[in-house]
């Protein structure tokens, strides 16, 4: 057995609860329960100042659902250990209180969901695995669309915080930001990562980073400001910058690239900071494409350009590349 | 020479005839010359009594052309003994007349997008075994929505039938349905897999399907009865619930998760009824999706939820899961 | 070293330069410099012909950024050589002038575009390699797709002569075409796979691919040709047909069908014209399709089509397919 194996390896109620904050880490790329805690002490913070404590109940549902099925579904369990059968599910939790009304149904659906992205994970990972790469959030994302879109034809659920579907305009004015106030917008959008809008809970997201690699802290950081400085020079609008909705999938990238799938070094360095900026342009054009349904990118932009940035699988050091998944222990289990 | 290819063996006109026969079978999977009988039945019964021949007339050209396109194109005859070339055809065929006008460019389309259907089915398959899944009717899908879509932009073909594009709106109201109707609405899900809509033609679905597996009738029984249940508690449309319009892709769901890829037991049966409720999901997210187009989702909803659940190769039994194909035989002779 | 590797294997600004020009030929197939000499005089004379002087001097930095950055990235250098880093460049650099306002940011824009494609295709190509065919100009359509949308949500970049987004609608009258012009529009038919509308750029073309392949010019002859008899017999908009905007994508499956994934013989010449039809179809679909985005189609339209046609993997001669790649010799190398 090795090392990390070792350090998962704790029984009883501890145990499960250290591979359900695990899979809250594990968002972010981080196997590690203590910045798993962080994040949900973020969300909560989050949920709560903005008066929809619904959003972390939802959360913590998804999470234990999305766990729970891994086991039901008797998958392998060094994955499940990691936290990588709760992290779509806990996103789940937090986006259904977020675009649906607080409906008997809405809990309902929420619970299926997050089961579902858990075979959804399974089958797509079987498919990336021919072409060595992984589908990170992506099980999140397409199982949340396919209900956020059917809500709008089932009057048992209420779409009523989603946006009104309209053809796409263009922007007519560059948006205007208040430069002293670049602080708060920078901790946001990492922040928006779980779909909370507070400069507080980016706060403790960095610090739960911190906890687990300095790295993933630092690129967490550089994702969300460089985000910024592309979205501000390009003029989009300024609602969505001040509001983190530009920086939240940068940061993804960030860390992916920049710590998990290359190691930190020039070359990952400047290929992160390129991703950053094509999931700026990525995170635009995808808002325009769903303008005529009215649904979230959700963290979209940042699956897409990870993987176009991946896919090539170009070498910057002697290791050849294998995305197809980012726990080491796991890549020595599978093989 | 085994006993199913010794079965499929008939020789001349009686030959070519059960070929086409289980062309028209092999839409709910059922390699069998009876079944498919029974459903052209059930085709030229609401064909003729909604007052539409044409759908009929049109659904006999397209298992011919595309049956035929079979042996032109040369493709492994075990495939076109066993109806495989044909199924996508004769829905395509259902679907022209349904959904365009009846001019004779309508005519030249349904026939040579009826060919269309059999290579890109080649293709798919091929790219889709890697997977270890199948195309399904998912040729059909593509190749008519690719002639829909074109229609609107052609004064030689005409989109009279179809829906006007909008963008989606909130459902204002919970349908309302008459329980006493509930068996129509239930026979009616059933029919509308080959886009009739006619208890009568259900009934004849259903027989047919009894005359190949009493489970597989079982299961598209079940299929259409759940999807009602869980599109009335979640309040779609009364209208499309009415008109079968949520039973289609469920029946064909159910028959492929709980008789078809996996063997009939209680993990099978629980994870169809899984699979029916998130096609009854699907075909709601589908439709709003498809709203700004003003096209149908065929049977698509069916396609994807079905991926979604055979994709992770769960193993409910002591069998190695291949979801490829359909056909024990085929499955022997093609490894 | 054989042969081809011998010919492309000039040094010095020589070199450079033939591997950009055969940059421009690999548009249409051509590993040649003296073909894409000629497109890109055509490129020249339509661009400057039309007031749009931009739209040329954008494919030269296209070209150029795209080709520096297959240096830059260390890609294989044999691909580099027959010009296949430079083709999606030189596409994105015709297309930003053409759709976006000629500022700052769409020069800069243009540049980051034209350096994606490199990796863009390096990563569709070794997933399209399992399916064993290639990413064409695929990488081109999404990259620039991608900015396009942006576009609308970035008051930096000026999305003016993007179509405005509509929900489709029929097309109420078949378009008239004065016969006495059948010349000029199919020439220009030719000229728009560069996006330009111009019966000498046509005529240029068509001189370029005569140096390379009298197959490929006599097919890109009858694409174009092909697609205006079926888009008028089936009466699409009028306007379309006479500036070529039917004909292009179609050009371009001519010449892939019918002499460089097969052979030219009459099997592939009748599977080329059938491509050709479905190319006519497939315009007109995505049309409609991308009409809420007020997008245009680019070469999507011919990508989807050859593909749909060369996965089925058909052996038309002695020879056993695999479209990966169209040049004799990489097959070798990359073997």
């Amino acid at each position: 057995m090795d090392k990390l194996a070792q350090k998962l390896s704790d029984r009883g109620i501890v145990g499960y609860l250290k591979i359900l904050l695990r899979g809250a880490g594990q968002v972010m790329f981080q196997c590690n329960a203590w910045t798993g805690l962080f994040f949900i002490a973020g969300i909560f913070w989050g949920a709560y100042q903005s008066g929809t404590p619904a959003v972390a109940w939802g959360a913590m549902l998804g999470l234990m659902v999305s766990t729970a099925t891994g086991y039901i579904l008797n998958l392998p369990s060094d994955e499940g250990q990691q936290g990588l059968w709760g992290f779509n599910g806990i996103l789940v939790g937090c986006a259904f209180p977020t675009f649906l009304g607080n409906t008997l149904w809405m809990w309902l659906s929420l619970t299926l969901c997050s089961a579902l992205t858990v075979w959804v994970r399974e089958g797509l990972n079987k498919v990336m695995k021919h072409w060595k790469i992984n589908s990170f959030t992506f099980p999140f994302v397409a199982s949340t669309w396919l209900f956020l879109l059917a809500a709008r034809a089932m009057y048992g659920l209420d779409p009523t915080h989603l946006t009104t579907p309209t053809l796409p305009d263009h922007l007519s004015t560059g948006g205007y930001l208040y430069v002293e106030q670049a602080t708060v917008y920078w901790l946001r959008g990492v922040s928006q990562v779980f779909l909370i809008d507070s400069w507080v809970t980016g706060m403790l997201f960095i610090i739960g980073l911190l906890l687990a690699s300095r790295w993933a802290a630092l690129w967490a950081a550089i994702g969300s400001a460089l985000a910024i400085v592309v979205a501000s020079a390009l003029s989009t609008s300024g609602y969505d910058i001040a509001h983190g909705l530009y920086g939240f999938s940068a940061v993804l990238t960030a860390i992916a690239l920049a710590t998990v799938f290359y190691r930190p070094g020039w070359r990952s360095a400047l290929w992160a900071m390129l991703g950053i900026v094509i999931t700026v342009i990525s995170q635009a054009a995808m808002n325009v494409m769903l303008d005529p349904l009215g649904l979230a990118t959700l963290t979209a932009p940042f699956c897409i350009t990870t993987w176009a940035f991946l896919l090539p699988m170009f070498k910057f050091d002697s290791s050849t590349p294998d995305h197809s998944h980012w726990s080491p222990s796991l890549k020595q289990h599978l093989r």
